[in-house]
């Protein structure tokens, strides 16, 4: 606008009350216009530039000079190039701790230390704890297994397992660069909160193993096997393991207490993990506790893992079941990472961005893949423990894999005494702290349909499957959606008295009916699921009304108005339902009136009748109340005097 | 209303135009008060009730008396009772015609003629002809055979066979009970078009079996797998068998082509494949054609099919694979049939209850099971002669299963010369009548997408098979409501010159941005799909509104308008987008402001802050007009002295 306009607009707004008042005398209505002609090219262009980049990555670009433009485009490629430069050492301090608690978490469970190191240069999580998650690698194996034994040929075992997490990191990253992250916008919140809770339930369970010191634990996820083999084993159960764990877990919890309520006591917290991990220890190394019914780490192969790129086979009988492989656990693990991250997100209130956390994990599986590492993404209770000790970003990834790397060439000795017990109670507190009760009642009190989702996912989760569960949770979001286009809104207006304002009747007790006129509004867009339906319940509304007006004789129906306001699209069955519309109502001598149907629709309706009926200045009106105005000024009945 | 309601609103009107210019002066303006307390059954009550019932079938029932009252239950329960009292001679005419016509088609394929007297009794088709489908029966083939085979063991597969039908029916009908008929209405116009033309064109290739009198030909239903068992069997092919098909085909279009341009003269269209049936046995008979490579239906045995509840099994080792059969081939012969229903009742304007024609299917099945009948359904071909031979009711249906009876009892000598081919012809000429090139011009002209949506039914139907064929545009048109949910229009609303109406800017050229305000109206119910698309999409707008400032120093942005006239639904997670909007906002220093939010909306946004800040009145108006009038008299830029 130019810099005057403001002052222009004082004017205008004067200008338009006077006029506004004229308006009323002179009864001068605003016609509906056709919009601009647009090509199908363009339309199709603008829909997919709205689907696929609607966060419009070039748009900081424009008229930038060129060396900033690089700047940009490696920032857009490399977040790490974003938050690194104004990274503090305030930050590293809790990084730091809690990178070297997820390290004790990662030396036994696994030795991959390169995928952390890509996730932290490409993720767009500051929570994401990166892993190896026992669900992708249960299937994997279950997979492979179908073709070659890991016992009888080990390592055309190793290089199948390798492809296929090379083809799984393959699709993961294809589907970021398709820009189909906005497939995870589908995890709803109540989804991720029931995900969550029960997630944390599983992990808890899982860690029974380690807290009762059973040696021999079912690997399955769910709530019955696991208590199944809990119960089987009492005989396993060894004292001095449920006491340490006991004692150690009151003081996590107790730290954790601590730091919570004070928050400017949160090292507490932060530390306590790795203290009691370092305690635990020490007390196993002294007391030769190992020897006492407490299972520790105990030796583990060192060396780094060596590169592996040389045992990726692209060829051979089994490359059809490796690919398939890939597939299935790269979608798995990464549904499983990315609900992970928005979970995080969604804590601490920052936004992670679907297509880079797909390339991201993607390519760290690449590169893995290439240095013996099975498929990783984001690991639930490895983040729990990383958001738990205070993370700030992805820098503990780092801390960690190097912690991991040194221990591995040196410090193994040490380790060898950590009891698992400890590592079972470093989770378990920090996932059970996310079971976030306050936010499931609020979500009930809000949204009783959206507590259901919640519950699904959770008892989904718990007695299903990770996955299961999401996908029961998500199909039933979805079903909800569909049901709201097949059964939409119709709202009847009524005049709010003293205004040309129309308004939803049953809402606003004061709005009045007007004679002769059946306003209705449409709250969705029109199409094949549910014109059958609007058609039912138009001819219902206009039945119910002249039934009334039976009983009370009042002026018989006229005119009734649509307001298309809400009517985002429409199809070609919306289409042709105006035209039945239209027909139907002709019979009984009613009059059907539209108002403001958006740019598309009217395109659309206007290209559909051939009778010309949406072009007539008289059946398209831009407001109710103008529509109103000037149709009751053409009836012959008592409210001819209107105006 | 009260009588006088009329005159009172007159005043009323007159009242309303004065206090608008008062408003304006006096800047009164319309509170949203928040909407009745409604208890979370009541809700539950309204939305089952509008899913479930939105024809509201009890509606007709209030009021009258008591034996009334049986006689419309009896109707809403058997249709015929609606359409039979006003049953004349003249629809009897043509009903007959097209009853003995595919009679003609019905006796060489089966002998079930129980089903379309249920069917007439229940049915809401006018047009549907009741028949086994080779589908579904090829489908219930293959599973049995999984188990028990036909040739060594043929009454225990028999058995098996009714049990199924039994068990098909039982889920159509409970499907109809529980009122999903909805489910039908995700058959959109373009996917009927789509699907009629693939499936006329499907019919009519496995009619070249009997037009060339090939003896050896597939029973797969695809345009590959017949068209190569066409040109495989070339020394299969009789020329007599050719001649007469060719002869009779250009008979049967000449009068079909005559009835369509000479609507009187209707008859002949109709009575012409009758005519050629009769015309051709007797032609067979006399010239002994059936020696010279002309086949013909040929003995058959007679006899009515007996009753067979005996033979339905309830148990025994087979029943698991029984019922999934019959779950599998009632929910596809419902399909076919319904999706036919649709298709006529498209084509002569008038609405099939889903309900209804689900639990017609079911029970035509459970009593069919019982007197010796597969699976029936609505045949298509079957029905497109139906349709052409003039059918008006579904007594053709009766007029069919009679004629097959007596046929059955008495005619069958009668039958034996009638050559398959003409019965070929017959079948051709109705399908190909049915291939809708102007509705699918039309399609294109209206909307791509649905053009699109089409032809995938088409060439699913085609090359892949009817089920997969509407699943896959079922499935697309889906997709696209998906995606028209999670990339939702937000407009930006302008000023119209001399009113205080606000409509898009892009739209109306004439619309007036207001400098400090920034106007958005957001077409879609809010929720998970795509609350972080409008959250990316809105800081855009505001983003681009601050750099456009900044380029013309416009005064700078204070409000954000969002128009929620269109938002249907909300839930939590839209709810917590709003609290996050508002926060970014609140940094910003912009204040963001609520216009029209429906009843529903507005409840659930009040419920979930805490802050109240979707309570204060300068944070929620009635309308755009008043907000930006109210809102400009705050601000202390150039727009101050605005009112």
């Amino acid at each position: 606008m130019e810099p005057n306009s403001s002052s222009n607009d004082n004017n205008k707004m004067q200008l338009q009350h006077h006029s506004s008042c004229l308006e009323i005398a002179t009864m001068e209505v605003h016609r509906v216009v056709p919009p601009r002609h647009k090509s199908t090219i363009e339309k199709l262009k603008t829909r997919l530039k709205e689907t696929f980049f609607p966060d419009d990555p070039l748009r900081q670009f424009k008229g930038q000079p060129l060396g900033k433009k690089w700047i940009l485009a490696a920032q857009y490629i490399f977040p790490i190039l974003e938050w690194g430069p104004n990274y503090s050492f305030k930050l590293f301090k809790s990084d730091i701790i809690s990178g070297l608690t997820i390290a004790s978490l990662a030396i036994p469970q696994d030795s991959s230390f390169v995928p952390p190191l890509v996730y932290t240069v490409l993720g767009s999580s500051r929570d994401l704890a990166v892993g190896p998650v026992s669900i992708a690698s249960l299937i994997m194996g279950s997979m492979l297994r179908q073709e070659v034994s890991p016992t009888q040929n080990p390592v055309l075992f190793l290089q199948l397992a390798f492809t296929a997490t090379f083809f799984g990191g393959l699709v993961q990253a294809s589907l970021g660069l398709l820009r189909l992250g906005f497939i995870i916008d589908f995890l709803s919140k109540a989804t991720l909160i029931g995900f969550m809770a029960g997630a944390a339930i599983i992990v808890s369970l899982q860690q029974l193993k380690s807290l009762l010191g059973i040696t021999h634990f079912t690997n399955q996820m769910g709530l019955i096997p696991v208590m199944s083999s809990v119960f089987h084993n009492t005989k396993e159960w060894s004292w001095q393991t449920i006491l340490m764990g006991f004692c150690f877990l009151v003081f996590l919890l107790l730290t954790r207490h601590v730091g919570t309520k004070r928050p400017k006591l949160f090292w507490v917290s932060a530390g306590a993990p790795l203290v009691s991990v370092i305690l635990s220890t020490l007390l196993v190394f002294a007391f030769k506790a190992q020897h006492h019914g407490i299972s520790v780490i105990g030796k583990l192969q060192e060396g780094l893992n060596p590169p592996s790129w040389n045992m990726l086979k692209f060829h051979g009988s089994h490359l059809g079941l490796v690919m398939k492989t890939g597939l299935i656990t790269g979608i798995i693990s990464l549904t499983e990472g990315i609900a992970v991250g928005r979970t995080f997100a969604a804590l601490k209130n920052y936004q992670v961005d679907g297509n880079k956390e797909m390339i991201a994990i993607g390519v760290m599986n690449i590169v893995g893949s290439s240095t013996s590492c099975y498929i990783t993404t984001g690991a639930f209770s490895r983040s729990a423990v990383n958001h738990n000790a205070g993370a700030k970003t992805a820098v503990s990834n780092v801390v960690m894999s190097v912690t991991v790397m040194v221990t591995l060439l040196f410090l193994m000795p040490l380790f060898q005494y950590t009891p698992n017990v400890v590592l079972g109670a470093i989770i378990v507190t920090a996932v059970v702290g996310l079971i976030d009760v306050p936010a499931a009642h609020q979500i009930w009190k809000i949204d009783k349909f959206d507590f259901l989702v919640m519950l699904c996912a959770f008892l989904g989760v718990i007695f299903i499957s990770v996955q299961e569960g999401l996908a029961i949770a998500v199909g039933i979001s979805i079903f909800k959606i569909l049901l709201q286009i097949t059964r939409p809104k119709t709202v009847m207006l009524g005049n709010m008295p003293g205004s040309d304002i129309y308004r939803d009747l049953h809402h606003y007790n004061e709005a009045m009916r007007i004679p002769g006129f059946l306003i209705l509004s449409i709250e969705a867009p029109i199409n094949f699921a549910n014109t059958t339906y609007l058609n039912e319940r138009i001819l219902r509304w206009i039945e119910e009304y002249e039934a009334e007006e039976n009983l009370n004789k009042q002026s018989s129906l006229r005119f009734v108005i649509l307001e298309m306001s809400a009517v985002s699209a429409i199809d070609t069955s919306g289409t042709s339902f105006f035209k039945d519309l239209r027909k139907a109502m002709e019979k009984k001598g009613v009059e059907l009136v539209l108002v403001n149907p958006l740019a598309e629709v009217l395109e659309k309706l206007q290209r559909s009748d051939d009778s010309g009926d949406f072009k007539r200045p008289d059946s398209l009106y831009l407001t109710v109340g103008e529509a109103v105005a000037s149709l009751s000024s053409t009836i012959k009945a008592p409210s001819a005097n209107y105006v």
